[in-house]
């Protein structure tokens, strides 16, 4: 039987090697994206090499602007950052892929997702997920994108609870608790007690993510589009930026814990717009969009 | 002499009266400028009628978008609220005006202001201040700002160490001690003893608004500019938006406290920017610019 120390390892090869996957799916629809690579270290709180990443950050035509990262970091945490994360001492090890996509087509959805794995003392975890934030009402997109990852977690049974999980996560509670987007799954904290059966289920169910988003993104890219629906995307960019920058608790971890500023807010957009009371025009398809931004049955 | 509800009376129509000259400067300036107004009630805590507020969303030409609100709210508040606002009971009384102006012309700067009185149990105090945000070099233009404001505030002995406050509160720590802008003026809690003394000059200073901003507005709204200059302008807003979702204690009290959304993020500018690692071009005059970003002498 494998130890812990050989499943992490075998973890961390496995998020690189997804962010070469990913990498290339991104470079194969467009050929003019360019690539910005950073590979940085980290010193943990006792002021030790405590680890690093590898950031990968595009800007092209069909994709406005994209991040593609991993990073491995461990060694000693404060007491504070010990008691948040539950660890049983002042040690913690992470590693995960974390993935923002926002293509310049209002037709085509962004998307973010993220896999992670960490200790924090003797105890170890898995998380993350994915979801998807359309700005055009193509509906069997976003039933084709929660059937991909129906099809990858019912057979853990996770969908429902999963599902639920990223619902409820993605929300501006300051908008009326509208969600960012139309959701996916996200779920943190799993650990069934069987290490090898946890490491199998996260790893396969990963490696869903290019097959529920690159066939939208392929099918939507050449989309014609109007002013109207741009406006409308960057107005909803907007939110996107309120979200994380408000309320996610990865990018506050991140910045609090004095993470890598530029890695962590590569989430946003690379353009958005932000108006008084903004509402998209009566009658619109936009309007007709604004229901998706709540908890569906997919 | 004065009561302490006839003051207060007194503060309350100031502020509206400073946003009818703020409105009709903006209108002379910008012809083409639309104005919505919002007039908008609020419950209390315990669901008893408590007040509201006047909003005024602008949008136009030479002003690309600009917020003018005052409010006026009382009434029962939550232990923790009143706890944090150190209140002696559970009743709180304030009014103000907060006031955003985001020029389109990137030679032009950003401006905000807020002037307040404030009331919690049988406390009371002032607070408030005005800083500029801008995009282009014109040093001249950031040390009429400044010159206005030292002689609003040196007659009472106050500018040195409100100039400081303000460095010291619009700063992104997480993009290294990056301020927002170039600084101003910025205070809280203040209460000399003197209910008449500090009445005069909190409506003395807030006065000073428009003579520190509406130069500079009216003096670069025509100059030409280029690409280059508004790309960094938008970047910069970018950044303007980090502080005011990640760091602004104003914008977190009130989406907390379920303020009104609308009329909180109206600080926001209408379009910006992020993109990964961002740096001005490498010798251009917004390389220039970022120097000016730290506390100096003014």
């Amino acid at each position: 039987m494998e130890t812990l120390e050989q499943t992490k390892s075998r973890f961390a090869d496995h998020v690189k090697l997804l962010q070469d996957k990913i990498t290339q799916k991104l470079r194969d629809i467009d050929p003019e994206l360019q690539l910005t690579e950073d590979i940085w270290e980290r010193l943990d709180y006792e002021g030790n090499p405590g680890g690093g990443g590898r950031t990968r950050a595009f800007s092209g035509n069909i994709i406005e602007n994209a991040g593609v990262n991993t990073s491995l970091v461990h060694g000693a945490v404060s007491d504070a950052f010990a008691k948040q994360i539950g660890g049983t001492d002042n040690t913690m090890w992470a590693t995960g892929i974390s993935l923002i996509i926002h293509p310049r087509n209002p037709r085509v959805p962004t998307s973010h997702a993220n896999f992670r794995m960490i200790q924090a003392g003797d105890k170890y975890w898995f998380g993350g997920g994915a979801d998807l934030t359309p700005y055009y009402p193509h509906v069997e997109d976003f039933q084709y994108f929660h059937d991909i990852w129906k099809n990858a977690c019912e057979p853990y049974g996770h969908y429902d609870k999963w599902k639920k999980t990223c619902d409820e996560y993605f929300v501006n509670k300051h908008r009326d608790n509208e969600m960012r987007g139309v959701g996916g799954i996200f779920y943190d904290h799993y650990n069934s007690g069987d290490l090898e059966v946890d490491y199998n289920m996260f790893t396969n169910i990963s490696e869903s993510f290019i097959e529920s988003y690159f066939p939208i993104l392929e099918k939507r890219r050449d989309e014609a589009f109007t002013e109207d629906d741009e406006d409308f995307q960057l107005h909803r960019r907007g939110r996107y930026v309120e979200f994380n920058l408000l309320h996610d608790r990865g990018t506050h971890f991140g910045l609090k814990s004095n993470g890598r500023t530029d890695s962590i807010l590569i989430s946003l957009p690379g353009r958005c717009k932000f108006s008084y009371a903004y509402k998209p025009k009566a009658g619109s398809v936009h309007e007709e969009m604004m229901q998706y931004y709540f908890p569906r049955d997919w």
